[in-house]
């Protein structure tokens, strides 16, 4: 098994070090191979995402990739040229993002106590309009426009949807939410609808559900113990996973995968927080997200029983939390004794 | 002054009566003049909103809305053709959604307390993905593909930011957020955020800042004390302020308005919440999203005592309430009084 490391900027490498350690513990002996992507890289050298970066990360068995960007580098640069380029091309269509509240996590909501929030979110991560599909005119003059295209196909809808349906059947609540809004977006909606009505007819024992990405965001905040499996598209899924990091504490606790269930390509695993600048180098970052998606990582490679060991080890660790300060390196130390 | 009332489905006809008692114990003599749209109307006669009837509209100072809809009702058909038509036919750019978390109410979010969330969202109205410009190719085939157009212009863009920094000017705490997906949305993203910092120049003791509409949605939830005047476009708009609803304890309390501010057309008040058709004809609904939606059009015809009446006998409404069942009529009698 050969992992790609990229631990990128800002708290990015403390965190990563943390997963790697829970790793060599839960599973001695992976290959690692660190590579160097991200603000710094951009600034020192002028590269985003060279290809023949991209053509060694092809080769591994997944990535790693602690945090990417930095104020300091212009909109878009880093997330067009290098972490949504890795989705595209790799065609990491499923961007999963499981949500729990955690024993001895006080989220932000006073009537839902630990263990009661359990879902996960499907985003669709290769269509929509995350396609960079627009334009503009004029630039700068009152005459300018611009535009933003969403494109989806039958094709990409599809795939999300029935691997939604095949993790629902392996969980306990066994229901699919699919998320829209198929009454304003009707023609991308219409499609979305039609291909979860018929996908769903080959999972008879698992119950559905629709909902208006607005109707969804606000249940998010008044009602989430009610979804297990969401499915839905890349931008509302963007928004929707935020939400629910925001009610299950914050996206210090929450990990991702974008996954190509085919293995055609390596998917990736990363911590949903970003580089957090403001606190990088001072060894105080939660290392849990990177530790989860490590976690995420094992159970797309084949390897539940160690994935399981790690979010075990992780319930110990929160539940013993006191709230003193965090120490980074403390808290893979503890999470590694756990699972040895 | 003459306002049209479309009551419309569901609870639209008890709410909206209880808003016209208030309109009348507050500001006696107020034209006001019925029309029959909506779900309803739709079955009846096949039609969702006749040409005709838009013209009268158009004679009207404003427009008070209770609740149009029903599950009957393939999705899009109302929407599309009668709210999204108001606002697109009437020009009501800014879309006015006023956040508070009254005395008395009791919101999901255990740390925080009425009355430290006051902020208002300025929602574009008029652009962006609602233009409706999408379409489709192989319907029902595995080769079909869908697509919606997000459709932004300086000119809708620069008239929404400048409104909203009006309405900061005169707010207490002077701030404009802006919430985009820039570097996702690059084309409409940069058109966005060039209007807004130029905006921003004529109004230099206006503070200003820039949040990605995920990084919102979560503050929304973790730290919703933290806005003042929120400008954004449609979608994000659509799907922030329900988030707003919820963590201000929900759509039954929330007001908006669909604005014209040149007065041309006229704008169109109504409450968030739907028709609830689980609850109609019950006299259980809260009438107090109607009651603060005839405030907002009281305030933009230009009888801001008036409306400043209304809110603060809401206020010793919601303030008193014990947790009894709510009876539709007897807070619409209880906030005439406190207004007369
Ligand atoms: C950084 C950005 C491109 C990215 C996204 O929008 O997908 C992030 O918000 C995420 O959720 O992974
Ligand atoms: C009913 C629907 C078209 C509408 C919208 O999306 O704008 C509603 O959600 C709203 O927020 O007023």
């Amino acid at each position: 098994m050969r992992i790609a490391v990229v631990a990128g900027d800002g708290i990015g490498a403390e965190v990563v070090a943390e997963g790697l350690k829970v790793l060599d513990a839960v599973l001695p002996g992976v290959e690692t191979t660190p590579y160097d992507l991200g603000a710094a890289r951009y600034h020192r050298t002028g590269e985003v995402f060279p290809d023949s970066v991209r053509d060694e990360l092809a080769q591994h068995d997944a990535i790693l990739l602690g945090a990417v960007g930095d104020p300091s580098v212009p909109p878009g640069v880093l997330e067009r040229g290098l972490l949504l380029k890795l989705r595209f091309d790799f065609d990491q269509y499923v961007n999963l993002r499981p949500s729990r509240l955690w024993p001895g996590t006080a989220g932000p909501l006073a009537n839902v106590k630990p263990g009661e929030i359990d879902f996960v979110v499907v985003r669709e991560g290769t269509e929509g309009l995350y396609a960079g599909a627009g334009g503009g005119l004029h630039r700068g003059t009152p005459a300018e426009i611009a535009t933003e295209e969403s494109l989806n196909t039958r094709h990409g809808v599809e795939r999300v949807i029935r691997d939604a349906f095949a993790r629902a059947a392996g969980r306990t609540r066994r229901k699919v939410t699919m998320v829209h809004k198929t009454n304003v977006l009707t023609h991308a909606g219409g499609l979305w609808a039609r291909t979860f009505a018929e996908v769903a007819k080959e999972f008879p024992d698992i119950a559905t559900e629709y909902q208006h990405v607005d109707a969804a965001a606000m249940f998010m905040v008044t009602n989430p113990q009610r979804y297990d499996v969401i499915v839905t598209d890349n931008l509302f899924g963007d928004i929707l996973t935020d939400i629910a990091a925001a009610v299950t504490g914050g996206i210090g606790l929450a990990a991702s995968g974008c996954i190509n269930p085919t293995r055609a390509f390596p998917s990736m695993f990363e911590p949903v927080h970003g580089s957090a600048p403001d606190i990088a180098g001072q060894g105080k970052a939660d290392p849990v997200a990177a530790i989860l998606s490590v976690a995420l990582c094992l159970e797309h490679l084949g390897h539940p029983d160690e994935a399981r060991k790690i979010e075990e080890a992780v319930a110990t660790e929160l539940s013993g939390r006191t709230g003193e300060p965090i120490r980074t390196a403390e808290v893979g130390d503890r999470v590694s004794v756990l699972v040895a």
